[in-house]
């Protein structure tokens, strides 16, 4: 394992974290951690983020029961920004919209 | 196609952008884009960036040759970030260290 300090410096504190589904790839969602949100998620296992508009620590699925299991988490090559793999689940809805994920809205 | 205004301001003229091999479904990089480096992207079918070292558009690819070809492109539910699926090949090395992925560090 390569030893992984994250840089929360360059962009105010925060961090773009991105989320897949480990077992068919499905990018879920992208959402910020600041340095409290990335330890919560790796000492529990379970995806923390820092809420931008609410300006804290907010756990996914606190409240919709859309908890998303971490299996694995990877940094980029210059450690500021995250890939999280979570848990494959058939009925996740990770989008407060209610889809399966937030990239829904076709540009191109 | 869902009409897609592009929330640039939510984060200082950048929103973040996730590159995925739209065959094998891997995450190859997370880089930022303004709204110059957003529209390139979709007026020439190559990936763009804005360098926040070097403070100007970047093409990403433009010195390695390793340019990523534009498949789709999706918005998350509130606009302010984009996945751009490339397509696959094989002898791509989206990192500069010349790695596949950017993302090679275990942290979990």
């Amino acid at each position: 394992m390569i030893e992984v300090s994250i840089d929360f410096e360059k962009m105010g504190g925060l961090i773009p974290a991105v989320v897949q589904d480990e077992r068919t790839g499905e990018i879920l969602m992208l959402a910020f951690q600041d340095r409290a949100a990335y330890e919560k998620t790796i000492e529990t296992k379970e995806v923390h983020f820092f809420s931008r508009s609410r300006k804290k620590l907010w756990k996914k699925g606190e409240t919709s029961g859309n908890v998303l299991h971490v299996v694995e988490i990877l940094a980029d090559c210059d450690d500021d920004s995250i890939l999280i793999k979570v848990k494959h689940n058939e009925s996740l809805k990770a989008c407060h919209t209610g889809a399966r994920s937030c990239f829904f809205k076709k540009v191109l």
